[in-house]
């Protein structure tokens, strides 16, 4: 992507590696009106990348996002190629998703670089990886930077775009930009920390499930109604920090912690710090029975319509007569 | 309520303490189609309660729980009385939302068990106080259960109902019935731990939200979008641990633990235990700015509208053509 077109999208984008999230991926650029060309080693992966396209795509139109375009053209405007050189060609944006192996991740990078021009940027959807590691040895470090999505992320709003130490102020300035572009939801951090930052809330919350679980305060299903019934509802709309600014009338954050923030600090005291023990395992394990593959595709298709239904509401908000939730 | 009809609801239910918590209970019963008998000692508390359901009665029509009622019958049908012996008389269930003082809740239920029959249930809408604590020296504690919602209760389905040591079986299989009856999504704790489950699980979500701000990592806007954009679209639909499961593809738990569990241990290992010292209130207060009532409205304008739009998409998957998400 040309640095002087950085609120543009780009005209063609690399997907390097289309497992599950450089498939969704792929169907997000195609949504957007990019050419896609793609690149993966494994045997079978385009038959697999085209059928992922063909099924996620209904889920582009329920959500207007397809530029006008058919699934037939949008299969048109991907093409996969057999090295990850042949697909940089012509690539003005990289969305690298190759495994989470440091010696893979540089033998792609070293490919790239061996076609790209030195102004495109190449973003890693990483969730392991530091990557003031992934640039190290690079002949153009300050283009690489970490843009991982929440996964799906033809779906999912968040991506958290994480610069490394030698990533220029530039590449994270377009990357933003082109994500918003997208679409996206973009969060900018400013340090690299294990787990960026949506994981580790997520596994915040999931301590205490669990912990609350194994101590036979509630079971493994209510403890997860206490979240989809009760806070869920408001996470989907504002993260937890405006939720309590609100609830602190007109006074906001002053108030809310003036009366709420001894009682806060009396449950910070007492969460749990459990242990994916063997016990633990079992437990949660047990908590939802035997797999069964009938039951667990009928829950991943409500799961799914729930999604979109979700999603809808938020672009429903954004369009809202009300400005966005800041006070 | 009578122990002979638990899955009915009760005709008429008297609401002890008309503040934010009560009046909106107060909602909810006549939404769906109560009597309600309410007391509270506050100057001006009938007016002050007219008047928030006045204002709840639009919402209660758009999710179409109103019993056929119009906003004049509705009023009708609430009673506001001088003191909490007459607002008992002829009460088949009551629900106490007095001050978080056990000597005020203790006399609540003195005056209450003077004109009750021993079989009618009082539920106590209290966050910080123990059931086992609350029931002591009653004449009838087996009646007294915890019954905490989650604000405001005529719209967030989750009520924790929290039995104390002297709680009958009878009551909390009663109580249960009865606020599924109402449309509410009860949970039922097996224990009495500080802050029941809701509160405890924000807790721990925003204990790393704040410390991930006190650290730079980003700012307190991209925390919060980390989880309205990110995971909080999931946790309106399912808890976290159905999200792992569902994540574990087919093998689900087990293989979700096989594959992420080292790296959520890692996740667990790394997260922080900030406290709300001098520097991080300041940094919370900073990052909203000034309190601005006419932005404070309009966010909590926006907030409410955006809640509508996940219960009305709650409701829908509730009537979607898969079953529940259970795998």
């Amino acid at each position: 992507m040309s640095m002087t077109h950085t609120t543009e999208l780009p005209r063609t984008a690399a997907v390097i590696g289309t497992g599950t999230i450089g498939a969704s991926w792929t169907v997000l650029f195609l949504g957007a009106g990019l050419q896609v060309r793609a690149s993966d080693p494994a045997p079978g992966a385009e038959a697999h990348l085209r059928a992922f396209v063909a099924e996620a795509w209904s889920s582009m139109e329920q959500l207007g996002h397809t530029a006008g375009r058919t699934l037939d053209a949008a299969q048109q405007a991907l093409t996969v190629h057999a090295s990850v050189e042949e697909a940089a060609q012509g690539a003005d944006f990289v969305q690298e998703n190759a495994p989470e192996r440091l010696d893979i991740k540089r033998q792609v990078y070293a490919g790239l670089e061996s076609v790209l021009g030195p102004d495109v940027i190449i973003a890693s959807s990483t969730s392991g990886i530091m990557p003031s590691t992934l640039q190290e040895g690079m002949q153009h470090p300050e283009r690489l930077v970490v843009g991982h999505p929440f996964n799906p992320p033809h779906l999912i709003p968040l991506v958290e775009v994480v610069p490394g130490k030698q990533t220029s102020e530039a590449t994270v300035q377009a990357v933003l930009a082109l994500y918003r572009a997208l679409g996206k939801s973009p969060i900018r951090l400013r340090r690299e920390v294990v787990g960026h930052i949506a994981n580790r809330l997520q596994a915040a919350i999931w301590r205490e499930a669990v912990y609350l679980a194994r101590e036979g305060v509630a079971s493994v299903e209510d403890i997860d109604l206490a979240v989809s019934a009760g806070p869920g509802q408001r996470w989907s709309i504002m993260g937890p920090s405006m939720i309590f600014n609100l609830a602190g009338g007109l006074g906001c954050m002053e108030h809310f912690l003036e009366h709420l923030g001894p009682a806060l600090e009396t449950w910070w005291a007492d969460l749990g710090s459990p242990h994916l023990d063997a016990d633990t395992r079992r437990m949660l394990v047990e908590a939802f029975g035997t797999p069964d593959p009938a039951r667990f595709t009928q829950a991943v298709e409500h799961r799914d319509r729930a999604l979109l239904r979700r999603l809808q509401a938020l672009d429903a908000d954004q369009h809202d007569t009300g400005a966005a939730p800041a006070a």
